[in-house]
């Protein structure tokens, strides 16, 4: 869907640590030659007209252009009053898939060796419908939405996703003893869709049980799809057990290409400005980025120098164990993307 | 709330290995000589006037006398039509708190050794509210109820659980940055009522957060207080990190001394009736029902033996790593209940 020249991406480098981050991945994407041009957008919570918030139309224009996204951490004062920033972003974009792969790192030590599965999370309806209500005075319902295109939507990008990137399974993730029409859709959903993906295996689970089994075994799971909220739990479960939301990549897909990568961990305002920022995992939502565009051959090398670094330990960030600047340990990995040559 | 005497607790042995591994609690009870007289019932859910699911009349009588149950794994065919009938017990006896301390055994090697902390679940509403909606053809919604009656309920225990355990901190678990109405109530009647307790330390997480925290480092965690399913969630994850629901006791609470402690774990029909049950859930939940009772002396020396047995690894079920018989595990540990005298 891409063509062979260069891509333009937007960027959005976010608040705290976001620039310092931002401009790490900038260096080393040029240090690999990758042929991408940035184009710089700021993204603040703005109210359009009948007071409805929305992001800048200079961000939403670039994106409409480019398709393509980049993201750094956005903080989302509760105090402000609008919505979070992230959750805008999808919305405005129907980015309908969160996708986040979560692989054990070598030489990263965690209480797990061989996690290596993606979760897959529905990114726009179920609990974050928004729609909320005070019943009477002290009774207050939320609405769980679940449609069936969304389901069906979210179950076919996972099988694609499978059957494209050589996984074995895709479990579906419910509760639908408990939620029985709504969590049940979802899963009626998945079932159709296995029907049509018969190299991929299937198997269905509840959310509690995957919480328990993974856990005491992450090996045993491959895809997991699920809905919105599940997805948000399990997928922050998962990066726990590889290190954290400092070595995690995210991707939040919509139809026609349009995506916006986007590293998940917080703005750090302590250590902003400071050079001790560790930019892995919005490098690591990069690299996820040139995958979607085709660009294999640039991800692969970025993705091993970066790994490389973290395995050799003599040029890391404080919070993955070293003492090194975030400048320090970006040059380190353009060094040696540059000796791949 | 209890007499001195003999207490009388209505027993659901339940499902598949639920026979056995009750069997073998009532053994170990009468070794360690528990002035516990039981009254064994079924439950199975029958169809009441109005067409509504409960269960047994003579199952409610005794509970309404006794006030205390011990009840194993129960089945729950979902083509049967009807609801959990854990869940159905919760709700006839109003059992609005889940209680599942979590605590490290020593000798069952898992990822994490210091593991000591409760999660208190809200019983009785939530995401469990059982009501749900087609809105449209393919468009479904499931209601979260929240109460600011059933908050402040589960708070107060909360508090009044660490404060009567010696333990130094309550974390309310919430997600009111995206459900900010519902879980905004419920997370706000923790505030109100951590006022009160001024001598439990009080904070507040995002459920995500906690999930991506907790496997990382458990240790750092106390009282866990949070809506029903993210409860249900949480208190499976946590008992992963001890060694799975095999070893998790668990206990369901009511007002006025009203009680049902429960093994959590399924009913394992592949190895029922075979002598190979592990007993240890239900009988963790069972010493969990004697300090309920204020039975402290004998809920110590059981707990005892059976850790004694565990870390000694020479009588352990298969599903401990060893290879002997639930009958001999049992043994075991009534030797030591007896040796103790
Ligand atoms: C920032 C927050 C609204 C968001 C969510 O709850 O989805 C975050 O936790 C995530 O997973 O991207
Ligand atoms: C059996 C099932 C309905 C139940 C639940 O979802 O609450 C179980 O998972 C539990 O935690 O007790």
């Amino acid at each position: 869907t891409f063509s062979r020249g260069i891509q333009t991406v937007t960027l959005i480098p976010g608040d705290g640590i976001g620039p310092e981050i931002s401009t790490a991945v900038m260096k080393i994407f040029e240090a690999a030659k990758a042929p991408i041009q940035w184009e710089e957008r700021n993204v603040t919570a703005i109210k359009g007209p009948g007071g409805r918030w929305m992001i800048p139309p200079e961000a939403k224009e670039s994106m409409d252009k480019n398709k393509i996204g980049l993201k750094g951490p956005l903080k989302t004062p509760i105090a402000a009053g609008h919505p979070s920033m992230n959750l805008l972003l999808r919305k405005t974009f129907d980015l309908y898939a969160n996708v986040r792969p979560c692989v054990s790192i070598e030489g990263y030590k965690t209480p797990y060796t061989d996690v290596d599965l993606v979760t897959i999370r529905e990114n726009t309806e179920g609990e974050y419908s928004g729609i909320e209500h005070l019943i009477v005075d002290g009774v207050v319902q939320s609405i769980k939405l679940i449609t069936e295109e969304a389901s069906r939507r979210i179950a076919e990008y996972a099988f694609e996703y499978a059957r494209n990137n050589q996984r074995a399974s895709v479990t579906a993730v419910h509760k639908a003893n408990i939620m029985r029409m709504s969590d049940g859709l979802f899963l009626r959903k998945c079932r159709e869709v296995a029907e049509n993906y018969k190299d991929v295996k299937f198997t269905e689970m509840y959310l509690d049980t995957v919480c328990l089994n993974m856990v005491q075994d992450p090996s045993q799971f491959d895809v997991l799809v699920m809905p919105n909220l599940y997805g948000d739990i399990l997928s922050d479960l998962c990066a726990g057990l590889i290190g954290g939301l400092g070595v995690t990549p995210s991707g939040n897909i919509g139809a026609n290409g349009v995506a916006i990568f986007e590293s998940v961990h917080g703005t750090a305002p302590d250590i902003a400005g400071k050079d001790l920022a560790n930019p892995t995992a919005l490098l690591l939502s990069a690299v996820m980025m040139l995958r979607h565009i085709g660009l294999h051959g640039h991800a692969n090398k970025i993705e091993m120098a970066c790994f490389d670094t973290i395995r050799e330990k003599k040029v890391l960030t404080k919070d993955l164990g070293g003492n090194s600047k975030c400048s320090e340990f970006t040059a380190d990995i353009c060094r040696r993307v540059q000796d791949m040559d």
